[in-house]
């Protein structure tokens, strides 16, 4: 038996989106820009899709631009932000300490053209409140860009109260919502966000596919230079056929999400009560804002490491922080941003949940992971420094 | 019955590709930088598909980057000798007039960043000459990039000898191969090639997906930042089910270019033989130095868009030009690059075959253009002026 409990790496795609592809790969293969028959159905689809889109999100059609992923999306919702604030001599930029590092690493880049980057605590439990964000805004300020809900810990943001201090102050506001959109529900007329990300792959959709919502008014900066694909604003042939699966999927997503999310829920909570038995355990992230299939846990005296491999002996797929990152030895940035000893940030432990998992399964991993846990700390040379008192414990 | 004539638009997915996406779809699914099982499938799968990809351009796996398609590629090849050449004030770049508009707005980019473009004429049949590329660069010439194969008039650049050219001068040299890759033999060490774009949705493999390559020593920038895939070069989780079907259609069509390539070429020849009987016509680029499937008329009188709409009421699929421009109403910034007057710029009609089509489509073809190219002459008020002798002919 393998069970798949890595879902904010990457989903298996519904049969509902494949099944939403193939007519696009095998008969409705058209470029959209052609003008002939089998290009204007492509063209035809490609509106449908972006209808859909803009509905799961309470925009407008016209404010969806598909790119190849979230990566992408946060790329050009930030480097737009960056450009049209430069042009108004505002180059500040307002962000938190565990953003993804689409995010981080575009705003490093624009720190070394000489924008200033605040980027807020998120505290204990990785939240960031509003009042931190109104505070941190100066009359510079050209952005606000934080994510929806962590990738890692699975926080969920104030994000309604947060577009609302933006929309006071006159600031743009992104939020890198890859975790959230198809997760929760979100509507960016009423939560005053006025760019957001999302990527196709984290909600059962194609990978290699994504959007930017971007609303109307704000002057769009491409990444990508080209023809006239998304109105002037992503070159490229448009990738119908996933950009039909994404849609497919995310209208999947926000039929079912208060069902799904109640189902998920509630086997994360068994598998948090679970797992926080095992002595030397915490729970990272918020408990209550938190995204429904999230569970992300640190035990004392493991490595990440060798804990995921022993799990997937068991045949269980987890993961120790990002997958974005799993090849780097450094400990998670968003561990160490919530304050965790670098000796813990190490053994992290993320298991994430979608609707294709059961209760079985969860007991299962329960089952399992404290098996291993046990029988990793017996081999360990910290836990027994630790459990003869020549150490002390930090959890 | 349809026949589909638009394959330097896009092509259909061969049943190989899509059968070499579907599994990665459904069971493989996994983040290939994920630590368990799922994950690690999916690693080596990447790690194949690169290695089938190097080994059709004649590279190490290393040089290959996979990007979301052809003009990421272009962009990210592009900047990347810009960036480069900055740092030893080297900021002028040699292209031509009729490259793609990938590498012509990002050139337009660069521009307004003080980067100075030269862009080569290329004369009536669409060459460029290694004499002119020569003559060209100058001490502060960081960059050449010049398309393997026009997408409009199919023209084939010497490359190789530009190549050469660039070498001995110890100039960086780009190709836009996304015409090329797949339908022409390429070696990119033979061919002394730096940087090369290609795009899988051009010989039957998916949409959304490509490749940069980048011989090893030059240090490249990112258009996406991100997380550390492709080396940390490029963002964004791989796009695994797209990057096997495009492997998967490389393979194939490099396994089968010579066979293909005659057969297309011999349907080609007969094309350009039938429609160059219709008078007053005119074949656009090369006769000899020209891709196999790739025909590009102009008919004097003719408007492109209404002879486009006929043609497709007559079940084929043809184009005007570039897709990617289709909606603008220019003329193509080929026909004028290789200097036909704006009247007959308007009236082109590109017909681009690959190995799906037959000999008897081809017959059809020739049939219905001829039919439809008399009957919208007789209905043009253009066409009886020059009937009459109240207008010349320019061709």
């Amino acid at each position: 038996m393998q069970i798949y409990a890595d879902n904010a790496a990457t989903t298996k795609m519904s049969q509902t989106a494949i099944d939403a592809m193939l007519p696009y790969m095998q008969s409705i293969y058209g470029n959209p820009s052609s003008l002939h028959s089998i290009g204007q159905e492509a063209a035809e689809a490609l509106m449908q899709a972006r209808e859909t889109v803009a509905r799961c999100l309470g925009c407008e059609a016209k404010e969806i631009y598909f790119t190849s992923g979230g990566s992408e999306a946060d790329n050009q919702a930030i480097m737009t932000a960056a450009i049209n604030g430069a042009k108004k001599d505002k180059k500040h930029i307002v962000s938190t300490a565990f953003e993804h590092h689409a995010v981080l690493h575009t705003l490093k880049k624009l720190e070394k053209q000489g924008y200033e980057i605040t980027l807020l605590d998120v505290g204990e439990k990785g939240l960031v409140t509003p009042r931190q964000v109104s505070e941190a805004i100066r009359p510079d300020t050209c952005l606000v860009t934080i994510m929806y809900a962590n990738n890692e810990i699975g926080s969920i943001q104030p994000i309604a109260e947060i577009g609302q201090v933006c929309k006071e102050k006159g600031v743009v506001f992104h939020t890198d919502a890859v975790q959230a959109v198809g997760h929760i529900k979100i509507d960016v007329k009423e939560q005053n966000i006025d760019m957001l990300s999302l990527a196709g792959h984290k909600f059962h959709g194609p990978k290699g596919v994504g959007a930017m919502y971007c609303r109307k008014g704000i002057v769009i900066s491409n990444i990508i230079e080209g023809g006239a694909q998304e109105r002037g604003k992503r070159g490229g042939t448009e990738n119908i056929p996933a950009i039909m699966g994404m849609a497919a999927a995310l209208s999947e997503a926000c039929e079912n999400l208060e069902a799904n999310s109640a189902r998920i829920a509630k086997m994360r909570d068994k598998l948090i009560a679970g797992l926080t038995k095992i002595p030397h355990s915490i729970l990272n992230g918020d408990e209550k804002m938190r995204l429904a299939g999230n569970v992300n846990m640190c035990f004392e005296g493991i490595e990440g490491e060798s804990l995921l491999l022993m799990l997937d002996m068991h045949g269980i797929c987890a993961s120790s922080g990002s997958a974005c990152t799993s090849g780097s030895l450094d400990p998670s940035h968003v561990l160490l941003a919530i304050g965790r000893p670098h000796e813990i940030a190490h053994g992290s432990l993320r298991l994430s949940l979608s609707e294709y998992n059961t209760e079985e399964e969860v007991e299962v991993i329960i089952e399992k992971v404290s098996e291993v846990v046990e029988y990793l700390r017996n081999m360990s040379p910290v836990w027994r420094d630790l459990k003869e008192g020549r150490r002390n414990h930090v959890i």
